[in-house]
């Protein structure tokens, strides 16, 4: 039999809000667009098409609440039932998106699947900005429609901790991959059987899927015109001009989310954005975004950073990659922030179609270095033009960076 | 004055056979895909153009031949004489390519160029391969119609000898850069005037261009179908019939050059890609591309390691990018290889519009980890398969990298 036939079964393992169905859905395009068959069969979805309205309650989640325990048991049956009926009518891949955290749930699956290679795939996330946000999504889910925000997101916690006491950390069983959902990392895998798709699986795993995600640079500021470096000027006249243009670019362009450091010259560079926007997307103001932190250079102007600092002008003009401001930050420390900030816009943005990021020239350099190889050496060169922006778009089978003029 | 007035002269320095008019193109198309007007001097093309029939001679380049040297001075005035001309008439960028290896030549440029930013740009080579291969490919110039291969190289050779006495390494020079024109990196740089365009350029020196390069693995051989690494097997039967699959979709595409390893998995797949050419286009078999050296475990299957070397197995696991096979390689060390490689490739192809790699399975992960950015542990997984090509192209203003079917 070719691998194009062979069964194999997924179940996902994590605490709720960990992003698992995120990635049990970027699991099942990313195959699909390789013409494997994957479907997700997912307990949350068949508890809350059922007929009975006390599942939202934390109550319903309590190890000692036996009844309702019966009724998720029933549930997670009944899903790999269909699942099992998937593999044997031609599906590919099953994918049981579920919590699975119990040792002993899983040992179910186990024995349900004892004739299907089985792969277990975990999802956590120690980002806790990234969790709140995930648990106030969940709040918004129709599910807790009856209550306020945040008594939704009181009863959701309340969930989280029922099944954070039943969490048994993955170990015994044969195959597993444990993910951070989050920073989209491996970090740990043990496989003993012969798992099919898997070389496609661990690239997939890892890979970004960015539909369109713009990334400009703030107008000319103030700072720019005196050749000064760092703090937190204005835009200047021309700046105000270039960030009008930005906006006329994308003004046919519906943006999910638009994301900017926390310097005045990038938040005014948006403000001219989401005012030409049909309607006005959310605004994340990230320090993840914030220009090279030039220590004790900020403000200086190059002359002077010459004449004051001339070791400073030295390390820079004889490896920028590596130099680090005094008292500040350099592009190779500045690396994981920026990935860290990047991972983040595209986590909070989910699967949107378009997202914006107004950046700084070296925080642009860097958020272009995720996407694009360029040696080290070369990165703090990379040309990063005020009046032209990056469309970037991902997925497993193609990548694309394109270097685009604003309308003038 | 706005940056797009502005007027730069660049100065080509180097030996004969260095890159330089292939560098000047780049340029010259890449300012030119920024809206920028930019003109190339060329004091050869002038010297050709020439009503007399000893400048190819290398007597014409003695040092003491002075009469000569008398008409290459002239050849040279008139190029910078023209390019001032460029440059008053809305030309931007006025490249002189020439060698200019003396400093006399360059304080003659200087003392012309007084009131323009002047910037020197030297190319070098060390590569003893690339070079034999250029000056092989000036040997087939027209202008050594007249002369056997063998004597129009020795012919050339003498020339570049009577050039090197005359050479004098850059530095009293105020604005210049040391460009190795082979490996696309830059050695030194001193920047003490302002040099417009300098950011774009700085980028542009270090991008590659690349119009179509292909990236595909052999077909199934041997060892695949045993599950052995290394070794030298031919072919299986699906190799090649994979290999016919590859040959078909690349049919009515006018390769111009096809690079293998110098395995036989590699060259058996290449030979069914140039019979289905109209015209066999020239294949060139290079160690570069050779797959990962297993050292002691070559010719071993998996589980024979895993039994054998648990050490090896275990290294692998835990972090298969560092890990190097005791008396091979690792991914970590073989990526300066293939991108050396990779660089020959695009070097020996110049701007050819379609070029075909057919590699291995690491070999191919780091070259697609030469244009796109992946976490180095991430590298050794990336989903390389075998009924599957990558279609690469690059320019300053766009990178694309798709997956692709083969025919079927």
């Amino acid at each position: 039999m070719s691998e194009a036939h062979q069964a194999l079964c997924i179940a996902m393992v994590g605490l709720p809000a960990r992003g698992k169905s995120t990635l049990a859905q970027k699991i099942q395009d990313g195959l699909a667009a390789d013409g494997v068959r994957a479907a997700i069969f997912n307990n949350g979805e068949m508890r809350r098409a059922l007929d009975r309205n006390d599942t939202t309650a934390p109550d319903f989640y309590h190890p000692a609440n036996t009844e309702a325990a019966g009724v998720r048991e029933k549930i997670a049956a009944l899903n790999i039932q269909r699942a099992r009926e998937f593999l044997r009518d031609g599906g590919q891949v099953a994918i049981l998106d579920a919590t699975n955290v119990s040792r002993k749930r899983r040992e179910f699956v186990e024995r349900q699947m004892h004739d299907i290679p089985l792969l277990f795939l975990e999802c956590f996330n120690e980002d806790e900005e990234i969790l709140e946000e995930n648990i106030l999504q969940k709040a918004r889910l129709s599910e807790f429609a009856h209550l306020e925000t945040r008594q939704a997101t009181a009863s959701f916690k309340k969930r989280i901790e029922y099944y954070r006491r039943l969490f048994c950390p993955l170990g015994e069983e044969r195959n597993f991959i444990r993910q951070d959902s989050f920073l989209n990392t491996i970090h740990a895998i043990q496989i003993l059987d012969r798992i099919p798709y898997f070389e496609q699986l661990r690239d997939l795993l890892v890979t970004d899927f960015v539909p369109n995600l713009y990334v400009a640079r703030h107008g000319t500021s103030v700072f720019n015109l005196e050749n000064r470096v760092g703090g937190d000027s204005p835009l200047a006249q021309a700046g105000h001009q270039q960030a009008k243009r930005l906006a006329a670019t994308f003004r046919d362009t519906p943006l999910s989310m638009v994301f900017t450091s926390t310097r005045r010259r990038t938040r005014q560079t948006a403000a001219y954005v989401l005012e030409a926007q049909q309607t006005a997307p959310p605004l994340y103001s990230m320090e993840l975004f914030d220009e090279i932190d030039c220590g004790i250079c900020e403000e200086m102007d190059y002359e002077e950073v010459k004449r004051r600092r001339p070791d400073v002008h030295r390390g820079r003009v004889e490896d920028k990659y590596n130099f680090v401001y005094p008292g500040g930050e350099g592009y190779r420390n500045m690396r994981a922030r920026i990935e860290r900030g990047v991972r983040k816009a595209l986590y909070l943005s989910g699967g949107s179609r378009h997202i914006l990021i107004i950046g700084h020239r070296a925080v642009n350099r860097l958020i272009l270095s995720y996407f694009l190889y360029r040696r080290p050496a070369d990165v703090p060169y990379l040309y990063i033009p005020q009046d032209r922006y990056f469309h970037i778009s991902c997925a497993q089978n193609e990548r694309r960076i394109r270097l685009r003029p604003l309308l003038s």
